[in-house]
């Protein structure tokens, strides 16, 4: 049994910094790189990818609405095309630093609001896929598990990874519950590591429901960020789990 | 004989439109698309790749300054590392729409005040030769012909395309008169062909300084552009200049 | 009785040109003048705001959602609070181009997506009239005839203008037709100058519904702008309307 | 004798925190807020502006060239007008927020590479003079001791403010020795408080060299910052010099 551990990465931009990116990277296994949309600029992907080329860290791209004010987490509303050309602007603008370093990207994940709207609306989704598809058929695509992003991404005949998120509690119906409500966010990294534990293992999350992953997604900007990536991390590896890239 | 006519194109923006790309494309032989940074937009670089893919030109990179407003055309003073990392962006960016069109790109020229400034810093320039090189070895820089950037492409082991301008006159240096001065512009259609047939078959300009161009500059931002690079194009071709891409 | 004629003005952006400003100008009674969110940059409004005083138009601020590639005409989703500030941001923004020519601004009238969501969610009018009031208990809120903002305008104590579209048809319930339907647009110049005769005289659609205006909205960025302009101004003079600002 | 203090404030932009405005307020009597070119935002202006009021302290605007990602660092090459309208426009949009609060600014200072520009560029310093008078004459324009900007400022009738930095020493000529050299920076937090001094009361600088002071620059931007601006005004008020506003 194998599981993957993501992490948004490169989030700082110009004079800002954000993120434990050196520390949290050593633990992780896919880095989720920012494109410039929504943070990071083209000198901070350029030392992303160098960081996570260091710890040998399969590298993607986290493209996002342009809003970086909003850090692309506010919703907008572009039509499919123009989705699609957003997308592919950014998988390519951070190609180039990946193929300028020998490497090459692994995964595609969209960021913040694109992903929570492209997680319920297929039109949304599948101009993603579609982007991802058009750059390389050999990209994975990373999505809310069991969501329409994962459905679109199969029916154009991509690899997909559904993706679990320990530190949260899920609705009924696998979505997760909203950050507004009180029991949204588990705090407690030893149930956060139990939590990935049971998603990663038995593809369940706290309450039974059955959720398949294939990989989980660890934050990185707080700061126990390195502490929790490694607990999840060491936690996985002693209940036999291989912790490896997708 | 051999000379690659190109022309800057896709320097729309949103729901700003700017030049004749559909009337000059059928004309000339190499299109420089811009990358969102002076011009363009995702939207536009997809259409645009597509249409210069209809023709059969080949397809280039404009990057440019980060300057929407200024067009690219506002000097900036960013670093070597900053200028490479903006350079290598904006050539990925474009690259994924040609790659998504299954197509590649074939060279590449600075826009604006980078172009100009690169022209005759070569610090700047090698970093501009460095993010082409780091991107691809294969893809060919255009620059002013003889300046600092052609210099800066051939020592880190470019193919570099010395690049000549029909409606311009030219200092004694072989610098272009400033656009400030009054004898900046060549007019007359006619005496721009005349002009682009000396360069490209005799390698000098209109007073008989050396000019050494493999390819030259047509615009496409005014009512008569179609016109002109028609009328260049036959005037080459009627002298027995095969006209093709680089 | 008295009409209001409105168009939106200043449009421009850098080196791209939109819409007919000076032909319009002259027939108009209040120019609505982007704020560089959707459009326009500082030196564009310096100019506009110029304009307008020479033709004695009546100046107000036009803000946007912060979308330059979408125009503004694509949905986001910002807080109250968000959007408040960035309102309030654009007002103040052209206020000092018009302090700097001795004029002052006389209305506000949001753009594009801004507008029409503003039209029908009530939270995000009140934000936005919230905005108007700070800045000035004096400036007038132009909104959609009947419409969600014209009500937060009235509750917070504005003035307020109920704006109605002489080119356009409206639904059953007072809102515009979608521009994604066939008959959403009037096109014959006749027509349009009718339809703004029956709305400002008689308070009445082309269907005869009550549709309450104190303003209406020219186009000014088709090539017969400023024709139209001049007939619908002429139309309703002649009918005895005081074709004045608000 | 009085002695002015200012910092840069509400420097944060969008998710991205930086300076400890709240720490630092207190000990200050000139805030300059940054306007949304170079840092903040319009959510992030607004709760500046109450911070500042909070404290009493004194608001003014601190525009810049449009570069968020290089933080208004980056050396820029806008025409007169351009930078006249630049500057304007984010003179206004700040005043906005003040005036929403009740408040009223009272000086503005460029920042960053627009800062050192307008320092030696009396060209440019007249067209930020002339923005600054055009808002309002009675607004404090804030620049380099003895250099252009200081100059500009009083040809065009405005008040203006010489301002000194505590923590940098000086070239012969009175400007600031290079960040790029070795003893640019004061680090002892005694020294700096003793040269703030030494300018404030003195007029020279460590070296002697008369430098006329009216405000005084501190840094709100590192961990030290509340506890450095701290000692700087209680080692003024010690020496009998009253730290008011300008």
């Amino acid at each position: 049994m194998k599981i993957d551990l993501n992490c948004d990465m490169g989030e700082s931009f110009g004079s800002y910094k954000l993120g434990e990116d050196e520390a949290v990277m050593p633990f992780i296994t896919s880095a989720n790189l920012a494109c410039g949309f929504h943070a990071s600029d083209p000198t901070i992907m350029q030392s992303t990818i160098r960081l996570a080329k260091k710890y040998n860290v399969a590298i993607g791209a986290h493209p996002s609405w342009p809003d970086l004010q909003g850090f692309g987490r506010r919703e907008m509303n572009l039509s499919a095309e123009e989705t699609k050309a957003i997308v592919l602007y950014q998988i390519g603008a951070l190609a180039a630093f990946a193929k300028a370093e020998g490497a090459e990207l692994r995964h595609v994940k969209p960021h913040g609001a694109l992903y929570n709207q492209a997680a319920r609306d297929i039109l949304l989704a599948k101009a993603i896929a579609g982007a991802v598809k058009a750059f390389s058929p050999d990209l994975i695509l990373v999505g809310l598990a069991g969501s329409s992003l994962i459905q679109a991404g199969e029916e154009v005949g991509l690899h997909v990874a559904n993706e679990g998120f320990p530190d949260r509690n899920y609705n009924e119906d696998g979505t997760l519950i909203s950050r507004k409500l009180a029991n949204a966010i588990i705090e407690s990294p030893g149930e956060v590591a139990m939590h990935a534990l049971m998603l990663a293992r038995n593809g369940i999350d706290f309450s039974g429901r059955h959720i398949q992953v294939e990989t989980l997604c660890l934050h990185g900007d707080n700061a126990h960020a390195a502490e929790n990536a490694k607990l999840i991390r060491e936690t996985l590896g002693k209940q036999g789990l291989f912790v490896e890239a997708l």
